[in-house]
């Protein structure tokens, strides 16, 4: 039985939470200089989201005193293996069913289309965490990752075709298959295709760095006004789609645009710091990252988003308080983050608050 | 502050539960033929116990998988790492608090004397589940393990001076100091001695194999009468401490006796199914297993015993009906979690019910 048969559906993100997931970064072939200066903004990131929801972070048996050591006492700290620290990918898709009880999808997960080697622990996290939540399971039958889709919470999805439908996932499946996949795994009964992601998006563009959104019928989408960049076209793209969709409810979506900061690229010292792999994926000086706002987590009463030191910081916040007038907007310095290739939402998992009686 | 001190006690062992943990037997050098036989019998006691009420396995990475398709579907299977599988003396000792609110005691480590190597992982397992729970830990001053004591819930501590007095745990320590951190750190006010543990028994004369209270003024106590065996003296001695004793409330105690089971012996085959170790911790074919009726669990309306499939099963289970009149008997074939050098008690731990509201 599928979760939508069984009457459970994916809350947004704007819903009430339990609490928030996150994984410890320690790989030293994707964190340079041993993964010291990602924990550190992992810490900050921990750190601000306990002061509005619980935190549990997952760490592996070797750095978990360090992990306990270095974050606040009110961040839970959980023994768990993985291979790498990208919760919103790894850790389950929360559903509530039609009792307000708790539930998750386990993507089956092939790292990016493997990207990265290995992956089964990453793959076995889902079912650890809905085994600690004692919550029911739903395995999904294809490849999918939680930063690959975002939901309105009405019915409707939000996903990137240069990614999901992407031939290194799923081999051969149709978009109609797919579609049908995401409807049934997270309760929606629509989905809204943009066509590609943010350039440079290690990911084939994760839907949760181009675009995500801020309310039913709203729509944040990270923008660039310069033609000389890639992401030029890939934004306008993306507007288009947005002004000819109706979401599940039938409502022509509002778009908003936040802007993206001015390039920025791996520097020799970034890239020298991270350990070689046999599987070629390594960094390099003078690469492009894949620098976005969008990429935010929204906890209970507040926004955690990535600060660039960059001149578009004091811009982004203010299209963030204008959007999520009751929040307060925490911006964390996220530069070590996007070296890893991805950002704050990226890293995090909400679970949204059970309302079944007795529930988490 | 000590857990007396800020008003913290363990309940005993027969107050409500909200559940009990257990751990995965793993290490080839303890258990036989790769610890299958041992795995099948603590499936069987977490089965048993899961009827009574929650139990989670906590299990390593690598055994993850497969201790979750042996398991049924209602015992919760957590990752964890540990070096073998006590959890009554690596799990924290739970307390209550003023406010019915949950706390533990995380006992230094040191594997029975530095019986088996290493023991970081075991020593860590109590603040690990603590962090779990989300509840506050204290950290005791002196090595302990939990399978070395036994309360009463109001007051009394049953101990054994072989083992806890002995020189391999905390070298110097005097008798005075211990009863202090004893009482101190299970909010008790008296301790009772016995001299000597069950012979054989590795872990230098653990309690939990000795006796137990079965009511508060009631102790069970393993009993033999065969003036050839070396447990003949020491359950006689046991006895005549437990009746010139007191317990914390000055009420006299009542002994009553079960039956050790006739000598068991390891065979040659099972012997020959464990690895050897470098520290010289071998099983050997003939050595004598410290067998006894009162390493039992009681959960949540039951008690979960060890069989011997010997001449004494049926008394033993007799003597226990009689003593735990409104719980259900429950005798759990025990040979292959003997030969690992303890019983059902030794590899469970509960964790009281929280009257806090909102507690666990």
């Amino acid at each position: 039985m599928t979760p939508r048969e069984a009457g459970f559906a994916m809350p947004a993100e704007w819903a009430p939470h339990a609490g928030c997931w996150m994984i410890w970064p320690e790989r030293p072939d994707n964190w340079r200089l041993g993964a010291k200066p990602a924990q550190k903004a992992f810490t900050e990131v921990a750190s601000a989201i306990a002061r509005f929801e619980p935190v549990t972070m997952l760490v592996s048996r070797r750095q978990y005193d360090h992990a306990r050591a270095m974050l606040p006492p009110g961040v839970r700290v959980v023994e768990m293996s993985s291979d790498d620290a990208w919760a919103r990918d790894v850790a389950c898709t929360f559903l509530l069913g039609p009792g307000g009880e708790l539930a998750g999808v386990d993507w089956p997960f092939t790292s990016w289309g493997g990207l990265y080697f290995p992956w089964d622990k990453d793959d076995a996290i889902a079912r650890k965490i809905l085994e600690l939540e004692r919550a029911r399971r739903f395995r999904a039958p294809l490849v999918m990752e939680g930063g690959a889709l975002h939901v309105d919470g009405e019915g409707t999805v939000l996903a990137v075709e240069q990614c999901v439908l992407n031939e290194n996932r799923n081999r051969g499946v149709t978009r109609q298959e797919m579609e049908r996949m995401l409807k049934d795994y997270t309760g929606s009964r629509h989905v809204i295709w943009l066509k590609e992601g943010v350039p440079h998006d290690e990911t084939d563009g994760h839907v949760d760095n181009l675009a995500c959104f801020a309310a039913p019928g709203v729509v944040l989408l990270s923008w660039c006004d310069d033609p000389a960049d890639p992401h030029y076209a890939v934004s306008r793209d993306a507007e288009a789609a947005l002004q000819a969709a109706r979401d599940a409810r039938g409502r022509r979506l509002r778009v908003e645009k936040i802007p993206m900061p001015a390039p920025m690229f791996y520097t020799a010292e970034e890239a020298d710091g991270v350990d070689a792999t046999a599987t070629g994926m390594n960094r390099e000086a003078g690469a492009r990252l894949a620098a976005s706002y969008v990429n935010f987590y929204i906890a209970n009463g507040a926004i955690i988003a990535p600060a660039f030191g960059a001149e578009t910081d004091a811009p982004a916040r203010a299209v963030l308080a204008r959007l999520f007038p009751g929040r307060e907007i925490v911006m964390i310095p996220a530069r070590e983050i996007l070296l890893g290739g991805g950002n704050i939402h990226c890293i995090t998992q909400q679970q949204p608050k059970s309302t079944a009686p007795g529930g988490p």
